[in-house]
């Protein structure tokens, strides 16, 4: 799993890019969050014209054993139902796709019980189990789970690569999946259970303690065999996590812009990036989530996502939301007049 | 100018709207600031579908006297040359209107010198003037011209509500004019002129200390004469700024929904309540700009941006970014499945 052949960017031609940018008709700096997000695009797609190709979300469900100990307010048969409402088209994130320009799939990584007859049709299935086991109590999945996760998910996203995308992002279904993010962020940063855990997608308090006391165990139980970023998902992850992981992995390798969602999405970019650091050059961070634990997860990775509306729903639909200010990043850059062109005064020089 | 008919919103429908959202195969609140966006436009609309029809952008040009004395990087000249650069398709905004299906509308509110030629083809002349006088010296303005801006925004926005916009957001330009709106809201909210005002553009720390200087020189200088909303549009206002104010209350009281872009434009957003509490209730604020004050006058209008990014352009390139994140708003509560008709567990009720 550390085979991933990923370049960190080339900064060769930052000044080109800097000098292109503060040419245009705008004071220096005055597009903010958009003129750095044109820079690492500009960076990653090494041309003079910015390009957003075939834009694909998948999503990866799956379920947690965690969650049939009251970690959640949703029971776990909610996964599946929302993976047969995805292939219905009436969830959210079949909502923000359509509009947005997103090929969407879903994937099944391994809910309780598979779909079956037609709905099977409109899933991808690469299940590695029927849900993890609850953590608190036993490693989440085997080492041959985890890594058959990472392979499967390769070949997916080279499917996607294959097929002319060059910007994905990664959205995910599973009831108990905070619990499993949360616990993660803890083993990864050595940080308390409490700074991590949050409300999910709505817990009252005394769940919320239970969720806290059961994580903390799980931390505890495993912490002589998290050694690394891998023991951690295959203690702790969720079948989901690891294929979203792996995704990203693959995805940097492929030089595409990887763009990640909230709070479950975050936690396997930041076992991507303790895997292979140089992946973190091609994520962009879509949506600071309401849960807890994300703020601090996305100062560790340095990241200033583009968006902050309250949304705690996963699926991907912070990224699917992200997508048209990507595209206006690279907009601008390819098509904004310069002061030149424009026969407007240069006012880049006088910040 | 107090008579606009402006309707405050009716709730009569609120716990049929909450119901409807309640119901979507999401947790409650899950779409966060789309939720609240949904509910504004679901008062607004009256009808069980959301509609986004027709988005104008207005984008108003004009000059300040008080650019002439050392408060802007830019030179006066700069106001002229970028309204060029709109009419030629080449600035940010005409750039960010094009992909995000807005309709563009230039109106010269008052520039130095009018275009001519083929220029002057493509922009909507509203001229109140060759610029606003020096404010630190004398009134901006005088009454009848403040009042024929207001007259001209209405007539303007009719045309548009006419011809079937419901949406509209009103951009501007104009070298000065964050001086312009950092004196209206110290005199309109009693605040102190260091609160309020900023580095505009870009300006360095001896161009901010004379932009205080003159400012407050105005607003002392104004005092005795500003007793209302309009009094203070006439002494430290300018003529965008006044067309931006008559066009938020001409809209408000057509009831489109009204895009609401940085700092100039929540300058006259606050005017607009001022003269007409009801206007209110029609405004999305739709960017949190890096500009001094910005956000205290944002907290003031009790409004929450949907974007922070960072951004201090102007132009309206805020709310034209904008746009996805509200036709978001509509296409969830249109189209998204209810926990019935999807089969999902309703967990609505679980918070």
């Amino acid at each position: 799993m550390n085979n991933y052949n990923i370049h960190y960017l080339n900064h060769d031609r930052d000044k080109e890019i800097q000098t292109r940018i503060d040419q245009m008709t705008k004071p220096p700096g005055a597009l903010g969050e958009l003129e750095v997000l044109a820079t690492q695009l500009a960076r990653i797609q090494g041309t003079d014209e910015l390009n957003i190709k075939r834009p694909v979300m998948m999503v990866f469900a799956a379920d947690h054993g965690i969650a049939a100990h009251g970690v959640s307010i949703a029971p776990q048969a909610v996964t599946r139902q929302m993976v047969q409402n995805f292939i219905a088209g009436g969830a959210a994130i079949n909502v923000f796709c359509r509009h947005n320009g997103w090929e969407l799939e879903v994937v099944d990584a391994g809910i309780l019980e598979p779909l079956d007859g037609e709905e099977a049709e409109g899933v991808t299935v690469r299940r590695l189990g029927a849900g993890t086991r609850a953590f608190h109590e036993a490693q989440a999945m085997t080492q041959s789970q985890m890594q058959q996760g990472f392979e499967w998910a390769k070949e997916l996203v080279d499917k996607h690569y294959q097929q002319g995308s060059n910007v994905i992002a990664f959205g995910e279904m599973g009831i108990g999946n905070t619990s499993s993010a949360a616990a993660i962020m803890s083993a990864m940063m050595d940080l308390d259970v409490s700074v991590c855990v949050g409300r999910g997608t709505g817990i009252d308090d005394s769940s919320l303690e239970l969720k806290k006391k059961l994580i903390a165990q799980a931390v505890a139980l495993h912490k002589p065999n998290m050694n690394n970023a891998l023991d951690i998902l295959t203690c702790v992850g969720g079948f989901e996590v690891v294929q979203i992981t792996g995704a990203i992995l693959a995805a940097a390798e492929r030089g595409m812009l990887v763009v990640i969602d909230g709070f479950i999405a975050s936690a396997a970019a930041m076992v991507a990036v303790s895997i292979n650091a140089a992946s973190r050059d091609y994520m962009v961070f879509a949506h600071e989530s309401s849960e807890q634990g994300h703020q601090l997860m996305l100062r560790l990775l340095d990241a200033k996502p583009l968006l902050r509306l309250g949304l705690r729903l996963g699926e991907g639909t912070g990224a699917a939301l992200a997508l048209p200010l990507i595209r206006a990043a690279a907009d601008f850059y390819n098509e904004m007049a310069s002061f030149e062109t424009a026969k407007v005064t240069d006012v880049s020089g006088k910040e």
